[in-house]
């Protein structure tokens, strides 16, 4: 056993992050516990993360010089959003800085049609997909995946249910047309998945190629946004969620990924499915794994892991961008459940913050996450988690806590 | 089951924090996760604390009109250490600002005369003491208590083992009253506790009288410093578990603290209580608890608890001073062993980040916690956490890696 030579100037690593949302808060959070600064470049100057991290600058990073401003004397750039020009960062890149991910990973979590070729590329399970440029093709397409209804999708852009329609006949695929013509951007057309629910596989891999798998997470969505995430996901068999990992683990490898890699999955309930299962006596599991999405950075299915997990997201995010060997993903305990706060009409910061007297004094335990951000109807604007032994128990605390913030509850029972 | 009453212009309380020490730094990591906004008065710009709350002033807390621009438009006052003069806190407290803990409860943390009467007053079990005007005095209270030696503390000012003195004859007392003669502070004069071991029992008061003790520690010291903490106690009998949590309440109680709450105890091994023991069959149980310190801010022997206990000690004091229900202290799991890093002369702030790549490595489950403080030799400048079912197994990756990370462990294996 022998101590590192140590010499006498050296100093810490400095991450810059670009965006001023509550990623880049709880990386700043997190940043705090392993002694890294970190120089964040936001939107505005008292926004989630400046509140979070002294070295805030305010700016825009679609402008390269601010960009480059924001790197001169950074060792490590990484992301609370995937929305930078790619041609930035390639510049960037080819000026010698570390982007993690860098930009040839990102391209896959900015364009989903760059995104579904490389899928089929590596031969990984996607929904049956094609790009499409007008209407004709998309009854074209609903031909070859059984008839309407399909999904469309920007290619670029969208984001918590923006960018996305479900269209039932040729007729209703123009505001889809509009709204790609009108940004520049193309329509990806998929099958409508049957799916059971939807799950997400997170992993964090480092540029070194090592690589830890969280547990696959249940992701609950209301109106294309997350709602609610359970910790593992409850009844899924054990050959999907290895299948699951591995297909983040391999989709983490294949496009050099750096940070958190979000898998987005539906679990089907594909009849052809059922039917071989039926005729299986050895294995009587249905459904099977499609990539839905993926997101380069911490990600809200993710934030169990700040309580619920040995190492939290947000750690091994700052771990795998700095090349530093990865902490646990392991839960802490048998079951997590953790369930956003939006805004709503009814809330405001006070009553964010009055809502502490009640669901504090209710549950002891419960864990409390509030961004710091202007409350706006269907804004994220923090969440609650809880954990335990007993699934059914700890979903009612994380249920109960997330619904009194929101003042969902006086309404539910008039 | 109905909604709290909404109004439109309501805000989250801001938290005034005298002090930018780690203590100030982590209370900022906690107040994050809570939304709550931080206001510090800081020693200096860029210092520990500065780092994680981006709204830090620069000041001296020994200037009343300095606190009064800190905590105008604030909600409420804490403190990262004991110094801020009382006076000032009554000046405070008059003005209406709410002192949390306030200068009648602070005075008992900042004079060790002050504080042992009133444990002579609560039937507090405390180690025989008197206050000692010369040497003299010292010779006549060391014949009370069966004779040199005894302890000599300032009254005020003394921490990390400054301002304490071992003294074996009268003529060792000299330094002591030197000190105390130019600080303008006077001698305690106490009885040397044959204890078995050190303890600290943590709870955390809300103003409402809500209190929340966590699980009884060891507390190991090298030099006067804290290093190593164990929770729970190791074979610690539940008799005295139970009475150190119970003197800490009670304690709590009597003097109005708010907000954390540490009791620095002796277990000792008091002759006559062992004797005592052995004559009674049904508890073979030796020893007793003294109390040694008080402290009114989080507190070392609680920092095991961010990644150990449900609720952080932070996130406890912050809860507390904000009249919030308190989140529970208990622990986890079955142990967890906090290791202190202070600074070296071979180490420096570089030193501390190259540490990473070793202790990740080897154990993926550590949790490392650095204050972005410039390394000086004996400086507490970070600490890691262990935690799991096997006591042996924690306390060796514990410790393990504070050695690494001070560089000790080459120097031992030479």
């Amino acid at each position: 056993m022998t101590t590192p030579a140590l010499t006498a100037e050296r100093s810490t690593p400095v991450v810059a992050i670009v965006g001023g949302g509550q990623l880049a808060r709880m990386l700043g959070q997190a940043a705090l516990s392993l002694g890294i600064p970190i120089r964040l470049l936001a939107e505005e100057p008292h926004g989630s993360a400046a509140q979070a991290v002294a070295q805030t600058t305010v700016g825009d990073y679609h402008d390269l010089q601010t960009l480059r401003q924001l790197t001169d004397g950074c060792d490590v750039l990484t992301f609370d959003h995937e929305h930078v020009p790619i041609s930035h960062l390639a510049a960037l890149a080819d000026d010698g800085v570390a982007c993690r991910p860098g930009p040839h990973a990102l391209v896959h979590a900015q364009d989903k049609g760059v995104m579904r070729s490389r899928m089929d590329e590596l031969d990984v399970p996607s929904p049956r997909h094609a790009l499409v440029h007008d209407a004709a093709a998309v009854t074209s397409f609903a031909d070859t995946v059984g008839g309407f209804p399909v999904v469309l999708k920007t290619t670029r852009g969208g984001y918590d249910g923006k960018g996305v329609w479900f269209v039932g006949t040729e007729n209703e695929c123009a505001a889809a047309f509009e709204t790609a013509a009108r940004s520049g951007v193309h329509i990806l057309a998929e099958e409508k998945v049957d799916f059971r629910r939807e799950l997400a596989a997170l992993v964090a891999r480092s540029p070194s190629g090592q690589a830890a798998a969280y547990p696959v997470a249940e992701s609950v969505q209301k109106g294309g946004v997350c709602h609610e995430v359970v910790v593992p996901a409850p009844g899924l068999p054990e050959r999907l969620a290895l299948e699951a990992q591995q297909i983040a683990l391999r989709v983490a490898g294949a496009l050099d990924v750096t940070g958190i890699l979000a898998v987005e999955l539906f679990e089907t309930r594909d009849p052809s499915t059922l039917r071989r299962a039926q005729e299986s006596a050895s294995s009587g599991e249905p459904g099977r794994i499609l990539v839905n999405e993926l997101a380069m950075r911490p990600h809200n299915s993710g934030h169990w892991s700040m309580d619920g997990a040995v190492t939290g997201q947000f750690e091994n995010h700052l771990r795998a961008v700095l090349d530093l060997p990865l902490g646990s993903p392991q839960a802490r305990q048998p079951w997590t459940v953790m369930v956003n706060i939006l805004g709503s009409e009814q809330s405001d910061v006070g009553s964010m913050y009055d809502g502490f007297a009640h669901v504090f004094a209710r549950d002891p335990r419960l864990k409390v996450h509030l961004y710091g951000k202007q409350v706006r109807p269907g804004r994220k604007i923090g969440h609650v988690t809880a954990y335990g032994d007993d699934l059914d128990d700890v979903l009612e605390r994380a249920r109960h806590a997330a619904e009194w913030f929101r003042g969902d509850l006086g309404q539910e029972s008039e």
